[in-house]
C-alpha cells in the first residue's frame, strides 16, 4: 500500500510557532526530510525510530539536491511510509514545496500541504515592525533578493517595484543588498527611506539594524544570513514600538 | 499588579493552523477579545470562567469600535488580568494588532505579540496555488482591496502595481474587484491574466473560481466575502496541481 507525503512549514524558528497540524505531522511521520531553518527542537517530537534526513538548504550549498529530495520522498512513500517534508517558514513561499507537491501528485502519491508561519511576516512582527498599517502602508511586496541563474531572466524589477508598493520585504537579500538599494533609489525611493535589517531572528545572536537606503548604498552596512530586510515608512513606526517596549537595536545612519 | 496583553493571530480558520503559542495563550487568558474570523472551535480551549468578548469585524459592521477594544484591553490588564486579543490570520497583516500593541505599550502595560498563519498565503496554499514559483514568479504583493476613507488618500495604485510584481494577492477586495481588474489591465496586465477567487476557505461552503481579469471586467464574476483573490501566472500552475489532486473548482471564462 502506498504511503503519503505531507509537506509542512515549521515556521520561522521558534518552536512555539509550529502549528498544531505540523506538530501532529512530526509525531506521525515515519520519515522526516528537514531543512536547515526549522526550529532546532522540533524534531524531538518525532517518534522513536523515525528516519530523520537532513536536506540542508544553505545559500549556495545544499546537503541534498532537489531531485534527490523528491526521489527520496516518492521512494519512501511507495514503501508505504508516511513521509514528512519539513520546510522552514511556509513551504510554498520561497521553499520548493509546490514543486515537491506537484512531483508527488504526479507519481500518484497522496500529498497533504500544511501552511506555516512565514518568516517574511513573523520576523518583522517579532521586532514589532508591521508590514501594513493604516495611514502608512496598504501594500507589501515580498520578494527574493537572489535570483536562480537557471531562470534565464530576472524577475524582480526593483526599480519598478520601488514606488508600486508601500513596503518591500526582501528575503535572501544579504549578498545583493547594495545593488537592490541602488535600484530602489533610482526607481524613485528617497535615500532617507528607512530600512530594517533583521538578522537571525528567533535564534541566538539575533540583531536589528535600522538604517536607510542611502547608508546601504554608501556601504555602511553589511548584511549576514539569514536576514529579513524591510524597506519603507513602516520601519519608523516599528521603531516607536521597539523603543516603548525597550527592545535593543543598532542605528546606522 | 498590572497584568499583560497578548496579541495573537489565530490563523486562517482551521483550528489545526493555530500555533502552539497561540493555543497556550488561549488556555492561559483571563479575558479573550476575539474577532469574527478565528477558528470556531478555538475558544473551547479557554479556561473555565474566562471572559469571552466578541469584537466583531465584519466588513462595514463592527460589534465594537477599535477604541472600545483598546480601552477594554487596557482596563482589564490594569485589573491584573491576562488579556488575549485574538485576531484571525496574522495580527499585524491588515488586522489592527500593531495599533493595539502601541496603545498597550503606551499605557505602560507589557505586550506580547504572537504571529499567526496568514490567510493571504495559507488560503491559496490550501488550494495548491503557490504565490511565488521558480521560473514563474519571484515576487508577490499583498494588498487590501478596500480603502479606509479616513486615510485621506489612496494607497494601493493598482495601475502601477500591475507589472511591478509577478503575483498580486488582494484581501478584502470583494466589493471593488471590477474596478481593480480594470486598473490592472490599464496598468499593463493582459485581459487573459488568470485569477483565482478563493471564497470561504477553511469553512463550510468554500468555493474556488478560476477566471481572468477580462472576464471580471466583463462582469461575469461576483465575489463574496471573505475571499482571497490571486492574480498572476501562478494560478495556472496551481490549476495543474488542483487537477492532479482531484480538487473541485469552477471555471468562468
Amino acid at each position: 500500500m502506498v504511503g503519503k507525503v505531507v509537506i509542512a512549514g515549521a515556521g520561522p524558528g521558534d518552536e512555539g510557532l509550529l502549528t498544531l497540524r505540523c506538530l501532529e505531522a512530526i509525531r506521525g511521520a515515519d520519515v522526516i526530510i528537514y531543512d536547515r531553518l526549522i526550529p532546532r527542537t522540533a524534531l524531538r517530537h518525532a517518534r522513536n525510530g523515525a528516519e530523520l534526513v537532513f536536506a540542508g538548504k544553505e545559500p549556495g550549498r545544499h546537503a541534498m539536491e532537489e531531485d534527490e529530495i523528491i526521489k527520496l520522498m516518492i521512494d519512501k512513500a511507495r514503501e508505504g511510509k508516511v513521509v514528512l517534508r519539513l520546510h522552514g517558514g511556509d513551504p510554498f513561499l520561497f521553499g520548493r514545496g509546490f514543486e515537491e507537491c506537484l512531483a508527488v501528485l504526479g507519481a500518484g502519491i497522496p500529498c497533504e500541504v500544511i501552511p506555516g508561519v512565514t518568516s517574511a511576516i513573523a520576523v518583522p512582527e517579532s521586532f514589532l515592525i508591521p508590514l501594513v498599517l493604516r495611514g502608512v502602508s496598504s501594500s507589501v511586496a515580498i520578494v527574493t533578493g537572489t535570483e536562480d541563474p537557471s531562470k534565464g531572466r530576472r524577475f524582480v524589477d526593483f526599480q519598478r517595484l520601488a514606488t508600486a508598493v508601500n513596503t518591500i520585504v526582501v528575503l535572501m537579500g544579504a549578498s545583493r543588498i547594495g545593488e537592490i538599494a541602488r535600484e530602489l533609489i533610482s526607481g524613485g525611493l528617497k535615500p532617507e527611506t528607512p530600512v530594517a535589517i533583521l538578522t537571525r531572528a528567533f535564534m541566538e545572536g539575533n540583531k536589528v539594524v535600522i538604517t536607510t537606503l542611502g547608508s546601504i548604498v554608501a556601504g555602511k552596512v553589511t548584511v549576514e544570513n539569514p536576514s529579513v530586510i524591510v524597506i519603507g515608512d513602516v520601519v519608523q513606526q516599528g521603531l516607536r514600538a521597539m523603543e516603548m517596549a525597550g527592545m535593543k537595536y543598532e542605528k546606522v545612519y
